[in-house]
């Protein structure tokens, strides 16, 4: 990993990132499903097809994101240049990029920091953390590892994001590095399956961004037989360790969701289906109300109630129980008689929020991470210039 | 119109509002489509359905939502005191509360409340007004009247809510009467067409009521001939004046919305269809970022285009256009060169800011309103105890 300065904000940080990957790297990814997406985003949706990857350049400070034919001509001078450099197809050069939404990136400042990326020292996972970042407050990564046939394989993981997060359809930007090897079709299909239980199951505000990516490289120079299905030796061992670093990237960002003081885990069962249950705990994780109380370390249950009836999903209101921190504080549809509110109230002033509802009508069940919605909030947005 | 202080909550004012109805009057309502609604709701919707009332009860303080058996004995009594003092059927006597989710409304606080109302003076609407409001910081009322055949008809509204208000679906506690005589069929198809237009186009926070209803009252006392069809003189300018009424009545609780400081209203041109422009200006008027920016009075159009993006909603990113207070700062996905961005500007120093966008993609259109996010809604929910 590289890292230098694009200058794309008046800002005195490293914002512009690289990564040279072996020859014969594959690549797999997940994007927003937003109809407003970014060039980079309908660009990399096409690259991945072909499965393989030689580089990567995250741009932070500016989304290049609704920025017309400009953008994309931004982003083709870079794909470009770092293909000249390498000798390698252009479509093997993945773009990302993060910030302002409507400036097309400068082609100038583009230029001049992807040089200054080519010729630099290699840089820490953490630099390039930092590099890609944008509100964040601090740098995202986490790790996993892997026994494939008697080979051990790493798996290391970057990423940004703290606003604008509700990947209900996919993620934020998101990178994974691995140096098993792994068939490109296969590692999309894992990273699809993990997609759909880590980030998809993350929300901070129920804003879903233009740009959101989560790009998997699997170079592999770890030596393993080369998995091409699920059936193969150490398959099912990588797959668990994948879904493990985007389980942790995916939780980081809720921590780190902007104004957050509390992490929210809301566990739904007993609903109609996983896909009802998911809806379900993504509509209490949404809910401001939900979010306030949690802020406000009110044990108020109703609002989860009322975020459950607003779900739109098959619930029956004399059913429906609900817990926080493993207290029920409502059951089959009444208040809980006298239930002991000092381990409810004492959990609600921890930083780790546990939110339990049983719906009571079938076997499907889904867990969702979010953070409470403070003061903080208002301020990062509402003084954010556009 | 009388009110009585039933003492719901630990305050000093009026807290239950009671209106007599004469012999004759036609009912019609709409209700939330919450899969968690009150035993008020539920039998409310009911009670409609026999198209004739006597008697309006609304309790404020307490919603009696999600509190089983018990809530709906209370809802019973006083469904029964009621009319054992005016000599009708139970299901002539509606019957709406309001305030915190899962306290069975005191049976006690009830009888006696109920009592004291009916024997109190006559009130002005402006006091019933208040009396059914809760977190509300102003009373709300409307009028209007219309001429069927010669004769002059008067319609008043009035409405609390000021949170919890996303009656995408129905709506918040609103009550309508009306002098003139209506079938009750005609009156419900009316007040349904009306709710379209004007309540369902409102939201504060996304977040849907378990006790959302609306209920209008045609008492017949003006003497016009009774309208049963469209078709009739005078039905064309009564259901003017009824959805007249109800807009605003709709546009005084987003006024009213918790910590507001600005009215936003949010017009979508060139959608596929006019259903899919109501999700595509749902979407922008609840993302929490398009309304901290609003707060902020910032004209951050990218946030816009992320909302349309996130709507799931037909849109092609290249021909959006978006204006703030009617000065164009993106055309056809791309942002507008060298706009004057004074007038932008002065418009968002405002109090009403007005948000076109524009699809480019069909001839759909909608309109909704909404409030800003603000410090104030974080304090107000955050502090409030359940």
């Amino acid at each position: 990993m590289r890292v230098a300065r694009a200058r794309y904000k008046n800002w005195n940080r490293a914002d512009l990132t690289y990564a040279e990957l072996d020859e014969g790297t594959a690549v797999a990814g997940v994007f927003t499903q937003s109809a407003c997406a970014s060039s980079e985003v309908e660009m990399g949706r096409e690259q991945v097809k072909s499965g393989s990857a030689r580089a990567l350049v995250v741009n932070a400070g500016n989304s290049n994101a609704f920025t017309g034919y400009r953008g994309r001509e931004a982003v083709e001078q870079i794909m470009q240049q770092v293909a000249e450099h390498l000798g390698c197809d252009t479509s093997e050069v993945f773009v990302s990029s993060t910030g302002v939404i409507g400036v097309p990136l400068p082609k100038d400042k583009a230029r001049d920091g992807v040089a200054a990326a080519l010729s630099a020292e290699p840089c820490s996972w953490e630099d390039a953390a930092s590099a890609i970042s944008t509100t964040d407050t601090f740098a995202k990564g986490a790790h996993a590892s892997a026994m494939i046939g008697g080979q051990r394989v790493e798996l290391v993981g970057i990423i940004k994001g703290s606003g604008m997060i509700a990947p209900d359809m996919a993620t934020m930007l998101g990178y994974i590095f691995t140096d098993a090897a792994v068939e490109p079709a296969l590692l999309q299909q894992m990273l699809s399956t993990a997609n759909r239980e880590t980030f998809s199951c993350i929300t901070v505000d129920g804003d879903t961004s233009t740009s959101d990516t989560v790009l998997a490289f699997a170079t592999g120079k770890a030596g393993n037989a080369p998995l091409a299905s699920f059936d193969d030796t150490g398959a099912d061992a990588f797959a668990a360790a994948l879904t493990d670093v985007c389980r942790q990237l995916a939780q980081l960002v809720v921590r780190d969701g902007e104004g957050a003081s509390k992490f929210i885990t809301i566990r739904v069962t007993g609903a109609a289906s996983d896909e009802s249950a998911h809806r379900v705990a993504l509509s209490i994780a949404n809910s401001p109300l939900v979010k306030t109380a949690i802020a406000g370390e009110d044990a108020n249950w109703g609002r989860v109630v009322m975020a459950v009836g607003k779900a739109g999903e098959p619930a029956d209101r004399d059913k429906l129980s609900i817990a926080f921190g493993g207290t029920w504080t409502a059951r089959d549809g009444l208040p809980v008689e006298g239930y002991d509110e000092a381990p409810v109230a004492a959990h609600l002033k921890g930083a780790q929020i546990d939110i339990a509802v049983d719906l009571g009508i079938g076997e499907g069940r889904a867990t969702v991470w979010t953070c409470d919605l403070t003061h903080g909030y208002i301020s990062i947005n509402a003084d954010y210039r556009s």
